[in-house]
């Protein structure tokens, strides 16, 4: 990295963060990264990254630093944990917020870090591992004009698509949850009528190949259902996830008397395939659950 | 019609029906059609098809009988009912079922009219009226060979796709049954979804920039979404086609032990959407129903 470099770090080495610092990079910022696994670390540096004992050391010196944590309470505490960053972010940086959360809890953050005199990005992302790693992301952000003005250079790097969702963060989470909504519930309805066409005996590479010629089809059902098709559950990404997303869903609506019946009953079927012991395997799961409760047979049979 | 042409039937003139019986007449078949509503067979004969007094008088001696009516409950009618036209078949002709039924009933009427000598073909229909008067729609088709054969001339003057989905009359029926349970579950999801952006403040149009290029995107939310949008619910599909459909399914799951809660909560909205006066409304109604029950605005206002 030149010694002028603009420079960035980046909170959360994992699949995601790891190929967005690798973006980040090759637009000719210089990077730090860190991670809670220092093997992630090691490789990042080994790659020619900076690698940083922890967020704070990342984070100083960087005129923009990207998280890309699990969840909200983790953004919380590397914004103001102990050895929090925002302390140590220099006046007028910003930070850029990946982590799909409650709007209300971004808007929480988002407040506290700005008193401080550094911005905040509402930046959830989608797009998945590989596209983090070719700056193909779809980026659905939302804040000031300050904020976007100085993550500029990273959100450039990072993304093929960037939404400019709102002047405040809270309203990028806001649509990054409406899309959650509408995912957890496609792949919950997508499991349960490929178990239930199984059920009735049909041939489910013809079910596929109707289904995602017709009405009935969702991106997710097009998406995840070869997971089933094949009998592969490997996370691509996890149960869990929608667990937690759609868990957010709920404690919105519930926060704002808003009954969202369909939502709730696709995360019951999430939680019903984690407590199964699917959690970590693929989302695709929910439609091993459905054929094991049920005894129905599905390719690659049930879970071992 | 030439003295020499094939002869085709059509059991009921709705907006599929009508289109069909068009495209029929198009591949030059002589087509007699029937309706409840004397104006569409007034209007048919009026643009040079035959129009016939009811069913029987339609069938007889027209080797291909298209039944394009609601529900099982009229097809059953319609072939074995006070002048039912299974009677009236020439021997060797086939019934082509398009109606949406449950493959149980499918299996039970095919049986019986087979042991008459007659043929029958499972054969649900998508693509909605314009593909009907265009001859490009989608049919999902099963049924013995003989059945297939005779049925040709009819699939190939009415079908852009035609899936051969079997060798017995169900299989058609319990692809189309699939489809239905996703198509309904991502309408529902879709108006859950949409009524809960609006609640959270968002730009609706921008919600639907941003779904339909996201992974949350589905088919019928690209499909259906504009209508919010619009706040216009002048029925292209009618909530009750749904109350219908899913009942269905909840019909065949509890009768296999098979639970289905991600249906069964979609289908409570379309029944409740139906119970507030939205039944022959547009499917979209669903989307009013969660905002007049919150207090939420929509594009148009809620339902006067």
């Amino acid at each position: 990295m030149s010694e002028m470099a603009l420079r960035a770090a980046v909170i959360g080495l994992g699949s995601m963060g790891y190929g967005m610092a690798q973006s980040l990079r090759r637009a000719g910022l210089g990077v730090a990264g860190c991670d809670v696994n220092p093997d992630a670390v090691a490789r990042f540096a080994a790659e020619g990254g900076r690698g940083a004992a922890g967020p704070a050391e990342a984070a100083a010196g960087a005129a923009i630093v990207v998280s890309v944590v699990v969840n909200a309470a983790q953004t919380e505490a590397v914004l103001f944990g102990d050895g929090g960053i925002a302390a140590a972010m220099p006046e007028g940086s910003v930070f850029v917020s990946c982590a799909t959360m409650d709007p209300a809890v971004v808007r929480r953050l988002a407040a506290r870090l700005e008193e401080t005199g550094r911005h905040y990005l509402d930046a959830p992302i989608s797009g998945g591992a590989q596209r983090a790693a070719e700056g193909q992301l779809t980026i659905l952000a939302s804040g000031s004009a300050a904020a976007f003005a100085a993550a500029r250079p990273a959100l450039d790097a990072m993304a093929a698509t960037l939404y400019e969702l709102g002047d405040a963060a809270g309203q990028g989470a806001a649509f990054k949850m409406i899309n959650q909504l509408l995912a957890g519930v496609h792949i919950a309805a997508a499991s349960e009528a490929m178990a239930f066409a199984a059920r009735q005996g049909l041939d489910l590479k013809r079910v596929y190949e109707v289904i995602t010629a017709s009405a009935g089809n969702s991106w997710m059902f097009q998406n995840r259902m070869p997971h089933v098709l094949d009998g592969d559950y490997a996370p691509r990404s996890a149960t869990d996830i929608f667990v937690k997303d759609l868990g957010i869903i709920q404690d919105m609506a519930r926060a704002q008397t808003f009954p969202v019946p369909v939502a709730a009953a696709a995360l019951q079927m999430f939680l019903m395939t984690s407590a199964a012991g699917m959690g970590r395997d693929d989302d695709a799961s929910v439609a091993r659950l459905y054929a094991q409760v049920t005894g129905t047979a599905l390719p690659g049979g049930g879970r071992g």
